[in-house]
């Protein structure tokens, strides 16, 4: 089989699958937004359409929200399943969009051709790369590579809430070799990547109370608990000097970066300075001794989301509140089990609280670290098809964020991912203006035929 | 001059007296809202008038706000200033008053008759004790006593903006021997009482910025700092174990309360448990080893009044937020200099900010405590007449909150004040269904009749 026809054919016709992309970033698919339904069903249907030109057999799959997209083909050789989305998020503010979000064109920029548009880079344009993949190896040989699976999602940027039962009631179907998920990004401009640490997740949320009603601060101050002091007390108990977090137990699963992993990570030359001096930092504000890629891709983190208490508005009020609250978040690695965090997490707040105060403790999800089994040979192969396509060799990295679907594969139907993406930080996904580098979706697509001949060779 | 013939009159004209004050109460004076501002007029309109009918020159005199009533009477004797207010709150919600806060009556309860309605106890009702006792003083004997000045406030209950300049503009023409404030309460309902320690008020805002702008807490956490820790760890500082303050220097100037004082209140039997019951607390939670009273009368204080950083909606986002603020007050005692207070609270604070972060410091005003002259025979006269009207010994007490216009008097005019009213702790001020018993009405008129007299004698 000749990887470089099928690389020609992608060159021959990029701007057809430009175009084809064009007709799919005009479906305003927004799916938090039931005004939106009807259109989220006609990207169902595009894609359906689109893959049966392909040669899937593929149908749309309905659920209580919005529907899923699933198609086959082939029987035999390796099994991967691939996944992406259709949905987008909301357009506002509109009016700090310099052209309407669904009506999108190629721009010159001075960095280089982009796709404007909502969804071209989240995730239409990269989930358009496997498939204009596909669409030039077909062309070339006339049939597809291996056995491949297709999972696109319509709930992503609406808390996905159709999604485990969907995985659960057609596990058998879609359970592959590997997983391929493209809704990440790539190192920098010229260094792809494969993440295959995630972070996970536990969120708490606490509310403190004391005196049973809010209280005028003169005439009750001194002698009342006041509940804001309470709270302040618990979170600047929760990190100690060094940064660590004091829950007990919470690094019992986390280990250390192995040493060729560290290694991959310092070769990647990333400039932490740069990266803190982007949001306005100079000093790296997590663990001593431990690098700015370690602290946001490695390392367990404890962080307050949201604080709240008494009267914050304008002016000012002599309230003494009955109430304070916090939403706090931990970041996960390793093997730490949430659900052990947080029973320690509780424990330990509940021993902060003075007489006559209580705590209600409100449960905002807990999902563990996903890590990817790398010794698995597709990950190095795959690792180095994205080498052979891009300026430098791409690398194993992790990730500070969450990206569920890899943890609900892994859990549901026993599957690794790899996550493959050619996203970059300038995208302003979820934001006006949103694009998607045109050397994104060319090499992207490249990228993909690269990944798909060494996996059937 | 007969004081018994004047308590007679107060007693048979009490029904009179009950009228003339619905009459008042009728009048919607809510100074915060503009759209009052003709029936605030109406009120100074109708107590010139009142004032005019027992002899006192008084006319009503405009101010950028609404206008004050200041009156005369006498040239000799002892010269006191009788301060009272006669706007009101607002009334909302309106849906949890029993009647029209405006249209006000006598109502039966348990625990006796009681004067329903917006104003009763604060301030209407209160100033109107004086001017009843004026009234039956003017029947009795054709003429008022000493050398009375009268001065009414429109603008307590919305930050009295005009008050400062009016006084220093009037000094020469309101100052006297002693002010008289009607606008406190008894001790409790058979105790009266004489407030002569205020605690004054230094408010102040800190916002915490760190990043320089909303973060997403997987991408960045663990790297960036936090700014809701950041202030988490100044106020969970401010307190030490023991419950005193850790601002340097803050202690200059608090004194022990002298014994004397000391066995006053413990002679008063303040009930510090069922004041705790009252607002759902069992313990008290400031300085070690003192009392409740003390805590709330004698000894400063430092309060959070308000916290904010990131999102503390529904739900759950994982911001990691760019800011965070806190409202923050400090309730003084004695000499306590709050503009030191505020230089070295604010070095406190700079002196726990991390490396990249920032603060910005709002100022929320700054007074001092009031702490009045009780060695002015004034004082012991009152209080033995107040001990002749009420079932218990009158008492020199503290009070938790601020009174202003006692400072502004003491600053301005250079003028002591007798903190002397007759409201209850329940009289609902500032809350639907306000009232004021009917027997504060009526023992409060007697009461000023009798310091009148006794002051006079």
């Amino acid at each position: 089989m000749s990887l470089d026809a099928v690389l020609s054919k992608i060159d021959e016709d990029l701007e057809q699958a430009t175009d084809r992309l064009f007709e799919l970033l005009r479906i305003p698919s927004i799916s938090t937004d039931p005004a939106f339904k009807g259109d989220c069903d006609r990207a169902a249907d595009w894609l359906v359409k689109d893959l049966e030109s392909l040669g899937f057999s593929a149908a749309k799959r309905a659920t209580p929200g919005h529907p899923m997209v699933v198609g086959h083909s082939g029987q035999n050789g390796p099994h991967v399943l691939f996944y992406g989305h259709y949905d987008v998020q909301p357009v506002d503010p509109l009016n700090l969009w310099h052209r309407d979000p669904f009506d999108p064109a190629v721009e010159e920029t001075p960095a280089g051709k982009v796709i404007r548009g909502r969804g071209s880079s989240d995730d239409k344009g990269q989930l358009m790369t496997f498939v204009e993949a596909c669409r030039a190896w077909k062309a070339v040989h006339g049939t597809l590579p291996g056995r491949i699976s297709i999972f696109f999602e319509g709930e992503e940027e609406s808390g996905s809430p159709s999604l485990i039962p969907f995985l659960k009631d057609n596990a058998e179907e879609l359970k592959a070799d590997i997983a391929l998920i493209c809704d990440t990004g790539l190192f920098d401009r010229d260094t792809p990547a494969i993440t295959t640490m995630l972070r996970g997740l536990l969120g708490e949320e606490i509310v403190i109370t004391g005196p049973d009603k809010d209280l005028h601060s003169g005439m009750y101050g001194g002698a009342a608990i006041n509940p804001v002091r309470v709270l302040a007390r618990i979170i600047a108990g929760l990190h100690d000097d060094t940064g660590r977090i004091t829950v007990p137990g919470f690094y019992d699963g986390v280990a250390e970066t192995p040493d060729e992993i560290r290694a991959q990570w310092e070769a990647l030359g990333f400039d932490a300075d740069g990266f803190l001096a982007d949001v306005g930092l100079s000093k790296p504000a997590g663990e001593e001794g431990r690098s700015v890629l370690e602290m946001i891709w490695a390392r367990p983190t404890c962080e307050v989301n949201g604080i709240a208490g008494g009267y914050a508005g304008d002016g000012f009020k002599t309230v003494l509140p009955s109430e304070a609250r916090a939403k706090i978040s931990f970041r996960l690695v390793g093997t730490q089990d949430p659900l052990n965090i947080r029973e320690n997490f509780r424990a330990y707040v509940r021993s902060m609280l003075p007489p006559d105060c209580t705590v209600e403790f409100h449960d905002h999800g807990a999902g563990p670290a996903s890590v990817m089994a790398t010794d698995d040979p597709a990950f190095e192969t795959a690792r180095q098809a994205l080498s052979d396509e891009w300026p430098r060799e791409a690398a194993f990295i992790g990730s500070g964020g969450s990206i569920p679907v890899a943890g609900y594969f892994k859990e549901i139907l026993g599957m690794d991912s790899m996550l493959i993406g050619f996203g970059l930080d300038n995208d302003l996904i979820h934001s006006p203006n949103e694009k998607y580098d045109l050397r994104s979706f060319h090499k992207g697509i490249r990228s993909w035929a690269r990944i798909l001949h060494a996996l059937n060779s």
